[in-house]
């Protein structure tokens, strides 16, 4: 058994992406326990942190102990009860995600498709649930599996006006676009760490509303071991008790009834990683996203490589690229990782092998970065006997980016 | 928002507990992308680590990214089909916590009672096996609201021989007990992170055997999105996608099936925190939890203080006292806690008031620890007016048996 040794990497993929060293520092602070006034203090300070990064007042802003796919499966499963109808626009794999945790909730699913690459008008998403009339719109914010940024902002109005919950999966777009959960209405939004956020992946930012509140508490049902007087039995009660939005209410309010045992260093990375964020700002934080997506697009098209997918409505924090003719895939990233310590993304499915997602992501998004990444990668295809690039134009594209902008 | 402080603590609870400084450091190390090679190495390594702390050779040994109820539940959602019948013998509030689980996965459960601070005799568990037949047993290891210590060696070959799925909760005993996997026959057993292994709560490893794996992947059901060929649609898929035992099995085998985001730090922590505990070794860490908790107890006996429980069948990484008469509970702790920055704990339900309990679990289970920890509780026991105590008898105890034994 050797010791951890971990080597150095340049992550240029949709996450899980480096972390600022604050942020790393702050984690490996000792142990507090978790009802220790101080540590309930940095649970209330990290519960207004979340808030402002929502740009919300939803007192429930809290923290899911898991990956980002928990987060989803907390809100899904809290929300749907077995027979409930869910609409899920599908434009990439993780509308699929959707589809499976309702599904697996007992959920009735009807979905709405794109071709991969593609957004809905929201006008489209509009009809479909004048169509179907869900009880829940289930929603992804960036489709990392395309790169799309789906337009939401008339979303949640439209929902709450029929009297349907509207939840977001914002996992990959969470601190690198702005995302106005009050003013856009929406009812449940999950945030991301491991990517624009920067912090280890294991922990996931909530918010909801009053409204879905009031809604998944009439499924409450408090554990066996900790009741007080009646017992809350209820038909439809929510089948995970790790991931019941309602026990974790309970916890992460004055209440502080016992639930799981927090996740100390995670709850301290959050709250760094949060702080670095909001003392960046949430809008100058999106606006970095877009600054270098602009520049190193463009230096990829000078390159001579084709991008994938709409223009219109492309996520700042990923580029997707057609892999050029001859290259195999997995056999470039892995040497692209082996010898020059860079990770690029593939896709998944349909678009496994035909695209490359190249990452721009929260902490590392910086002009030292994104101009040795385009010098090793743009060398590297060139060495691997891609014709008919221009790896000297490219680096004058992004040079002259960045000299001007 | 001010920087994150965080104060020194001398934590003598059943958990969290402090953490190695070699496991945070390890842990801030810098990210690799999860499906980065020298990851997947570091995965593989880890998962072999869990095999020999768990003194098994059962494939299936690898981490749920949650805290410990997560593997707890993911262990019996995975398991417990609606309509199956459990047995859950009660000792404390922890076999509550398995019923609750067991209901919500729809399961049926049969509960045995024994007074708080008692154990089962194994023939009486089997007695309530053949008694209830059921389809799986759930049990308590080590039972921290209570401070008992359930034996269960004869417990698993019961179980088999009866075609019972034994499943048992590790979590406060792993990594201060000899827990032997194999040799007990156990079907599928759930270690904890924050406590005896002492590294952050957020990650929990598990094991389980080929008989137990058969049984769940009757229910597998493999993600949209990720299909290829056919569906498999199943009766009784297993309700939670983010707890799925099948689908962490297809990430956690050389098929490397894209599930959750890893939470990368906290195996590095793991990775760290187990080559730790096994450097020390299993045997050798069992034996120094008994040495000090041999110690303590003698101490706090030598103080005037009761020693809660069935003393032949006590966990040996917790000591529970009967709070002295006069003292109230809470402000108590929180004086011992605010004044010295030492915390211990209270209990839960009838207990609740009634009883202290000191963990004495993992990384600081030191002679320097353990006296400084006397020296304050009974000076402050004495101070807030507890009469009948012995400070300087309790400190001559515990110097003797140290320079004794």
């Amino acid at each position: 058994m050797d010791d951890l040794k971990i080597n150095k990497r340049l992550i240029m993929t949709p996450g899980p992406v480096s972390v600022d060293p604050r942020v790393s520092q702050a984690m490996s602070n000792s142990i507090l326990g978790q009802f220790d006034y101080e540590f309930v203090e940095i649970m209330n300070e990290t519960m207004e942190l979340i808030r402002q990064s929502f740009l919300t007042t939803n007192q429930w802003s809290f923290p899911i102990d898991g990956t980002s796919r928990s987060g989803l499966e907390a809100v899904i499963s809290s929300i749907v009860k077995p027979g409930d109808e869910v609409l899920v626009p599908i434009i990439g794999r993780f509308g699929y995600l959707f589809t499976e945790l309702v599904t697996r909730a007992g959920g009735i699913v009807h979905n709405i498709h794109k071709p991969m690459g593609e957004v809905f008008a929201q006008e489209e998403i509009i009809a479909a649930l004048d169509k179907y009339q869900p009880s829940v719109l289930a929603i992804v914010h960036g489709e990392t599996s395309t790169g799309r940024l789906q337009p939401i902002d008339k979303i949640g109005q439209a929902c709450k006006e029929r009297g349907i919950f509207s939840v977001v999966d914002a996992v990959a777009t969470y601190q690198g676009a702005v995302i106005p959960v009050d003013k856009w209405q929406l009812d449940a939004v999950v945030g991301g760490a491991q990517k624009c956020l920067s912090i280890p992946s294991g922990i996931t930012p909530i918010t909801f509303n009053e409204r879905f509140s009031e809604e998944i508490n009439k499924r409450k049902r408090v554990e066996l071991g900790i009741r007080s007087g009646e017992t809350t039995e209820q038909d439809h009660f929510i089948r995970s008790n790790y991931l019941d939005l309602t026990q974790l209410q309970d916890y992460w309010s004055p209440k502080r009834l016992n639930h799981h045992t927090e996740a100390t260093t995670a709850i301290y990375g959050l709250n760094v990683g949060l702080k670095l964020a909001l003392s960046e700002g949430v809008e100058a934080r999106a606006q970095r996203h877009e600054y270098h997506h602009r520049g190193l697009k463009a230096a990829l098209e000078a390159l001579g490589l084709d991008i994938f997918g709409d223009s219109d409505n492309e996520m700042k924090m990923v580029i997707c690229v057609n892999i050029p003719e001859g290259i195999d895939d997995a056999a470039f990233r892995d040497g692209l990782l082996r010898n020059y310590g860079i990770e690029i993304a593939g896709s998944f499915g349909d678009l496994s092998g035909k695209i490359w997602r190249i990452g721009l992501m929260g902490y590392a998004v910086n002009k030292q970065n994104i101009l040795t990444f385009l010098s090793v990668f743009s060398l590297y295809l060139s060495q691997q006997g891609v014709t008919g690039i221009d790896p000297t134009k490219a680096m004058d594209t992004l040079i002259n980016y960045y000299d001007n902008h």
